[in-house]
């Protein structure tokens, strides 16, 4: 299934992707798709659903985060090889673990602001697992059983204020605007592999990130249980996994996002986001 | 005003405590001690109540964290020069922000639980910050304005899952009871000066923490004004802003807390908190 959320900023209803692609309203059967919406009890009843009785969404609403009530905005650090080579950093021996404000969340093609004072903001393609129940303590060979489902996350970053505004990445990945979610949750039965996904995101038509989950440093499975031996997951908290080469933090010259700048990226089977870059 | 929500976790109710220290129940006049019942419109209304008319809740409930639906939970480290130094760490040029996961919140009285690979478990007392409306670019000048009240926090680390397991703080930090918060939200009229607070925690009877927020490094205002140029704070949002020296890990031997520990906490003004410290 593609779950996904539509409406206004604040005020989104959940809905799902028709195997047509038209979008169909879910307000009836559950009141978001958050929290125990993602349990595997919750995922089995939408998928006993037929389609076609549920409401056709007129138009072309906004899309949403797909996901609402985030309670942790969780990004792992330096996890593809060529990127932490890149971004000229060691390769850590456990994965790094950072966190952006769930407020950064927005749709996955909402604008995207540039900070007031920002010198450096770069983007980053990931992919996002949303977590469907409480973990604590999980092994990595049961870790996969936590998750509902996969989306495309962007990882916006200010690399001034991350990396030169005295310590902590935080500052840097929690602006306003800087974490784009979805089109859509595709949940995790119609993801064969989530280490064979084909990632890319252009900026202005121009393709900076063509990579693959393939060569994620830790897989899912290891960052999931890494991550509940030091804190409990809960349903609908997303973990961003970290981005392959290709930010412009990487290039030469080094090339960051400006006003005007269009992003387009994308995951197979995830979807596409398109963001317009305006001044905050 | 002293405000305080009550009950069993994840069913609080709000209260206030009245001048006698009884507690009364304000279910009838706000759902939560959270968000817009934090406004400054919000605050006059409680405090054109009278509480003798409020009704009086028997009993010794368990308090709850004193703020709910805490949407970011931000801290600044190193902010006292005396702590930076016992860290053996250089004061920052500019606040070090970080964040604890929300799920860490827990009651002021709640068991602390040492996580099942923890060898440093460590203390902080620290003043809290309740931020009382939307919050973005303020001046240093208008800052205080934005703020609800004031509470004591302790924030918890785990000193090797910060320091030596690979990159940034939040692994030490978000550990789940991580961050009990309360027993009251004092507001911030009733705080004269939030720069001039006695501090102190004590474990199993002893003080190792014994400071004021008079040698803060950044001081309220300018971390508000500081975190908002980064980032919207919104109405609930926590700011931990920093401890004094008297860590464990500024001990000689370090010394670090263990099941059985019971650790009591206070700001001038802001009242105690007592934990005992259980295996997780």
């Amino acid at each position: 299934m593609k779950l996904l959320r539509y409406g206004a900023p604040g005020a989104e209803k959940p809905g799902l992707l028709d195997q047509d692609g038209a979008l169909r309203d879910l307000s009836g059967v559950i009141s978001d798709v958050a929290g125990e919406a993602l349990s595997d009890e919750s995922l089995a009843k939408l998928r006993d659903l037929d389609p076609a009785t549920l409401p056709l969404v007129d138009g072309d609403p906004r899309l949403g985060p797909c996901v609402g009530q985030v309670g942790k905005f969780i990004c792992i650090g330096l996890n593809y090889a060529d990127h932490a080579a890149e971004s000229g950093m060691a390769l850590p021996e456990e994965p790094v673990i950072f966190f952006k404000a769930t407020l950064a969340i927005c749709g996955p093609n909402d604008d995207v602001e540039i900070p007031r004072t920002s010198v450096k903001s770069d983007w980053e393609v990931e992919l996002g697992v949303v977590i469907g129940k409480h973990t604590k303590y999980v092994s990595k060979e049961d870790a996969l059983d936590h998750v509902a489902g996969y989306c495309v996350v962007n990882d916006l970053s200010e690399r001034d204020f991350q990396l030169h505004r005295s310590g902590q990445w935080v500052k840097g990945k929690s602006c306003d605007t800087f974490g784009p979610i979805g089109p859509w949750l595709v949940t995790r039965d119609e993801v064969a592999d989530p280490q064979d996904l084909a990632m890319y995101l252009e900026v202005n038509g121009h393709r900076y990130q063509d990579g693959s989950t393939q060569t994620m440093h830790f897989d899912v499975a290891t960052v999931i249980s890494h991550l509940s031996q030091f804190m409990s997951l809960q349903p609908g908290d997303v973990i961003s996994t970290g981005t392959p080469p290709g930010v412009g933090m990487g290039q030469t010259p080094e090339t960051y996002l400006k006003p005007g700048d269009k992003m387009e990226l994308g995951i197979a089977g995830l979807g596409v986001q398109k963001q317009n870059v305006v001044a905050g």
